[in-house]
């Protein structure tokens, strides 16, 4: 039960605004482990095992490790490596120089895979270690999981902002009516979704939202906008970054619409760009477009409280499984608040998790109230964070380098 | 001196943060004096006046006149309408008929030009009455006032969008080095200035701001890219929207780059989008846009409490001025916290105030600390807002229409 050994954690994939919550509650449950010795954190993911970058957690100062819980980026920093056959030689050999037997990989789909590699790996080379994998993605994609951390904070922030944005758009119904916001989600509308949360009268925003599930068409879309301009004055859209026609293309790229620069190469401006021009071409209204696009991953100064909590929650959890000897799992969250569960890696590892076909309307351009009741918890509270200067005060890693 | 009559009050131009709060304190302050009678909003600004769509704000409940100093929006609505000689008739029966003797129009350069119009007309024609202009803008590009009420709201979410993106960003450097993030501000840079204020180290973000002021060399902007990826291992570009090159074209349009769409129309996606393309095509570097638009201008959430101070200041001049007799101007703002003065709205009207050349760094890529020592006052403190169900909460006018 008690393997005796030494920790290391790594980030992997894009930020959120609360990974480094998980980060933070993976350290401080490990420091209770009398049998734990070291706690090392991977720079970059695993690239940092591979390049060995790997620094000392334990020489971080406390006011450090407890900003973590209030700091946005991946304060290891992320990673899009995949990892490959050949990689386990050189990743092992630093596990075993630094006695690495718990690796926790916090991360999404594509980390879920790695970390699920190490430990078959690790099981096929008798190489004693217990590997966990922490979810986090703004996308809420991850299966098996009521839902991931970093999404509650996300839909918070893209809801807050379609709610202001939406009431200057309305401000300016006689002269600028239409504004189409595009969100990060290029397969799943949990996202977009998450922005009906803003709307609580029939004429405030959204009033149109569009998901990657459901193949958009380009005379339905013009109809629905120039419906809802003519019925409020003006319309404010949602679209998940990520539509496709009916044959699954890419819309921006669909009848040879895509831009080209002078070499003739495609400049893809995003679809709230693409769906601003084709309003304006088509319908002769003003339209505006937004693309938040990192900033969705990172507003922690407007984070959701119930998300820290969640994150911190899969940290813990992931760290207290490993300890009494569970391996090759990731920690899932239940709905009910601070519960948490596992699955086996091999199952969440690049699978994709769609909102669920009766959760939107029959037409495919709103959500339905199940939708709401699913995603209102998890916006739920604020953060409280340090301001110096009029400016959130964010930390930052010392980054003790171990010779290796 | 106390002239008998009505107020009448318009918001004019794009909407800000804090426009609203200019709107309560002329509404609180006229209401102290017994010689004012009716209290009359116009919706959608002179275009309000011009269609008779007045409303009564002496009938709106005081918890919403009072949750209009944390609304954002334009609670009366806006507009781009510039007063035509061929309105004034219309315009003057409308004053007329509901004795309208006090008019405060909030907004920025093209109102101040409509204001001044109004009370020349006044004038010319006998019509007792005063007319006072209220600053608004978020580009901060008035003349005459040290700062705009809006401006520092914008500043504060502008600065930490970067910040927040940054560490995003800086996360990301192995994958995905390189942001390009555009701000409101097509011929002025206060608000890619601003942006700075989210840096205290040499390698955090922004790490190069280009302004309109500065022709823009796509040249010398690639070897900076370059330089600073060489650098730190990565770099968060902020840009104002309209960048020119030397010969003051648009730099999106130059050399034929603009992007057409398959009806040969260009398709200006904004100058983040040309520039992330402009980036990955010629060095090679995967490179982000961000375009937050009109976010920019409604992020109540995380307001500037000086900037909500100083837009209830100039609307409580504003009516003080005019009791007082004073007519034809635009109440300024001084350095000192509170301190306003008068100018005359014929040198404002249609003026637009440059960032000082002496304020950019000798190679026009990023603010000095004169810069910095403007701005930071205006970001400071923090607006307390409602929030129910984890969103902030914001107020609507009833909007009683007055029969006319």
């Amino acid at each position: 039960m008690s393997l005796r050994g030494n920790v290391l954690i790594g980030q992997s994939g894009g930020p959120t605004s609360v990974i480094n919550s998980s980060l933070y509650s993976i350290i401080t449950e490990a420091e209770k482990y009398g049998f734990i010795g070291g706690i090392y954190g991977a720079i970059h993911g695993i690239e940092g095992v591979l390049n060995k970058q790997l620094i000392d957690l334990r020489l971080e100062p406390d006011e450090i490790i407890e900003g973590l819980t209030r700091t946005p980026g991946a304060a290891l920093g992320g990673c899009r490596h995949k990892v490959q056959e050949s990689d386990l030689e050189t990743i092992f050999r630093v596990f075993e120089s630094l006695n690495i037997r718990y690796f926790f990989y916090i991360g999404g789909n594509d980390s879920m895979d790695t970390a699920d590699k190490l430990n078959k790996a690790a099981g096929e080379m008798g190489y004693e270690m217990r590997v966990m994998g922490v979810p986090k993605t703004i996308d809420n994609d991850l299966p098996e999981t009521h839902h991931c951390p970093g999404y509650g904070s996300c839909a918070k922030y893209v809801a807050t902002s379609v709610k202001e944005a939406g009431l200057h758009n309305a401000s300016m119904y006689t002269s600028e009516p239409i504004t189409v916001l595009q969100t990060v989600g290029r397969n799943t509308g949990w996202l977009p979704g998450a922005s009906a949360l803003a709307k609580s009268l029939e004429d405030e925003a959204p009033h149109l939202i569009y998901f990657p599930e459901k193949p958009f068409d380009i005379d339905s879309f013009l109809g629905d906008v120039e419906d809802t301009y003519w019925r409020i004055g003006g319309a404010f859209i949602v679209v998940g970054e990520g539509l496709r026609n009916a044959s699954g293309e890419y819309i921006e790229v669909q009848h040879g619409e895509v831009a080209t620069d002078s070499f003739g190469h495609p400049t893809l401006g995003g679809v709230s760009e693409f769906l601003r021009s084709v309003i304006e071409r088509n319908l002769k209204i003003k339209a505006r477009s937004i693309k938040l696009d990192i900033c969705q991953q990172a507003a922690m100064h407007f984070a959701s409280r119930r998300d820290v909590c969640d994150a911190m929650a899969v940290g813990r959890a992931a760290v207290k499984a490993a300890v009494q000897g569970q391996s090759g799992f990731m920690v899932t969250l239940l709905e009910e608040e601070g519960a948490t569960g596992l699955a086996k890696l091999g199952s969440v590892a690049n699978v994709e998790r769609q909102v669920p076909k009766e959760w939107l309307n029959s037409k495919g351009n709103f959500v339905t109230a199940d939708f709401l009741d699913y995603a209102r918890p998890l916006i739920q509270g604020e953060v409280e964070i340090q301001i110096e200067g009029g400016l959130p005060a964010y930390v930052r890693l010392r980054k003790s380098f171990v010779d290796l």
